[in-house]
């Protein structure tokens, strides 16, 4: 039976680009080949572009968002390293179980999901940590955390930032902010289809980096060593989804960053406005709502599950359900990369409101 | 500038089949539509019979093949484990480092490199270890190591096999042989771009299995809440390259899992015939020579970089070049997937004579 064809507005991934599907068709090359190699170097410059830094060490990782996490803290935590971790959602959570796997003691700052962490308790939660670790976006909440007082407030610790639903969606300033470590996905607002996570790493950080760290397969050292002048193998690079990702931000800097951020803003102003004249309800606040990725309270009487499978199936669109605390109750929805269009909202809302109204 | 076609007949990656490029043009899904749940079940199907078991835990690892060694080695390996690995090339020394790092108590067999290993000395290394691990086709030498005496003598300990560059390409018997662990890689004999690792696991060592292992992202705890029944939200399945490995399988379990071995049987006794020929020498032993992957001795006086260049920038040829001690002096010949066709060794041989004669 064919597959459908979706409008994607769940929590990701999103429509990818048509620049990208097209890339990710051309005759496969070999991962030392000279062209390869160099569409490689080029995509690592451009995720520096969209990242906002110089940092040298800057590259897709060959696996998904999560995959950045993982590479992110197996690479800086050394066994028993104070990490402090900023928890208002499912990611935050996650850091703690990725990072104490890595050997951290985990020194957690809770805040009520769907409301944004106050950088001074994370600055004080521990006089000398290793590592101070936030999601900027919470894609479980549609919350938006500062990331800019944690820079200039670190002192000697790391600061270790998750861009995965960030990162061309809203401001991301690696070197402007003071970021040491962060990572995104692809499947969110750089319009590419979800498996690679970028990842940059400042100098400052590269100078603590584990040696030998628990994991080969993301041993930044050892990778390293195959995206810079090295060109020594480590594993075969995934080259179909490295030509998407190459085509995908050459699509969001031909844009133009500030017009990919402005184009999220007004598609997010747009959902928010609409679902609250449906009946729906925000969960974050004014000040710290994210525009790519909404989360909303149902309206009451308004059955998740059989509302979700109605939109997809009559109309091909995809909303995501609650994770954790919100699952039944909220949903989030997304309008990120390609799919972040006025046309797309208001697909979403006409067919939202015949839905509701039956 | 535009990217080049090329014939690839290196170590990997092989020429996808056009199948698989033409399913992962497929309009995306997200990793929670049932359409795409519905996709991900028949990949794991297909994954089973590719290997030949009845695996209930039986996926597609969201990383390259030697992400798939990674998966195997950290669910399995408790803190202080023995374990056996027989290394006679650079994936069994690979293997040493990534089960080191998860905790292991190696105990080496090694090899001359081009010699296959002798399954009772891997038998006979340890009274009582935990896993006896190996190559089944050693992609740096070119030669194919015995697994079925491994699984009648293994005992206690579980067997773990890497069949990056086997599977599909030679005989794989899961069941068969009694492997309790096995991985792939996609761009070998399956022929579908890199970016994911098949992996299996047996009743009996999914009883073993490693709770909360070190890698949060490899953990199969997790990961198969999400393939299995539950379908519980790990990370964001790599969409498109699942629909490129569904697609991919399906070309080679319609073509017949017997007709694929004996494709890369032929092009393997053409390639390797012409090769002698032409004044290479084989590195592998006649009874322990794979057919897909040939590494040949350079004949006297030919340049390795040169020769290999033209091969490349005259004719958009790709041989491998020799890994770790065969460096310089030998290359890895690859006729694997879409690209083992006795039409692609005819070329690779008249245009390696070109060049030769030059």
């Amino acid at each position: 039976m064919p597959l459908s064809d979706r409008v994607l507005m769940g929590p990701g991934p999103c429509n990818p680009y048509p620049e990208v599907v097209e890339a990710m068709t051309r005759p496969m090359l070999g991962h030392l080949d000279p062209e390869f190699l160099s569409v490689l170097d080029e995509t690592c410059d451009r995720l520096r572009a969209v990242f906002r830094t110089a940092n040298a060490l800057t590259l897709p990782i060959s696996g998904t968002g999560s995959a950045g996490m993982e590479a992110a803290f197996v690479n800086v935590v050394h066994d028993g390293d104070v990490v402090v971790v900023g928890v208002n959602g499912v990611f935050g959570e996650r850091m703690c179980d990725v990072a104490a796997r890595c050997g951290a003691e985990i020194v957690r700052v809770d805040e009520e999901w769907g409301r944004a962490l106050d950088p001074q308790r994370l600055l004080d939660a521990h006089p000398s940590p290793a590592v101070i670790a936030v999601v900027h976006a919470e894609t479980s909440t549609g919350v938006r955390n500062d990331i800019a007082p944690l820079g200039a407030g670190k002192g000697d610790a790391l600061l270790l930032v998750d861009c995965v639903t960030s990162l061309a969606g809203i401001p991301v300033e690696v070197d402007g902010w003071g970021v040491d470590v962060a990572y995104a996905g692809t499947q969110k607002c750089l319009g590419v289809p979800p498996g690679l996570a970028p990842l940059t790493v400042s100098d400052r950080a590269r100078e603590r980096l584990v040696v030998r760290p628990r994991s080969w397969y993301f041993d930044l050292g050892l990778i390293g060593e195959y995206t810079g002048p090295a060109r020594k193998y480590h594993h075969t690079a995934p080259v179909t989804a490295v030509l998407g990702l190459h085509a995908g931000l050459g699509t969001v800097l031909a844009e133009g960053l500030e017009r990919s951020w402005a184009r999220h803003a007004e598609c997010g102003r747009l959902v928010q406005d609409g679902l609250q004249k449906l009946g729906f309800s925000l969960v974050a606040d004014d000040d710290c709502r994210l525009p790519q990725l909404t989360t909303a309270w149902l309206p009451d009487g308004v059955d998740d599950a059989i509302t979700r499978r109605t939109l997809l199936e009559r109309f091909g669109i995809e909303v995501g359900g609650g994770l954790g605390v919100f699952a039944g109750r909220a949903w989030r929805i997304g309008c990120m990369g390609h799919t972040a269009r006025p046309r797309n909202v208001t697909l979403l809302l006409g067919a939202l409101a015949e839905v509701l109204a039956r």
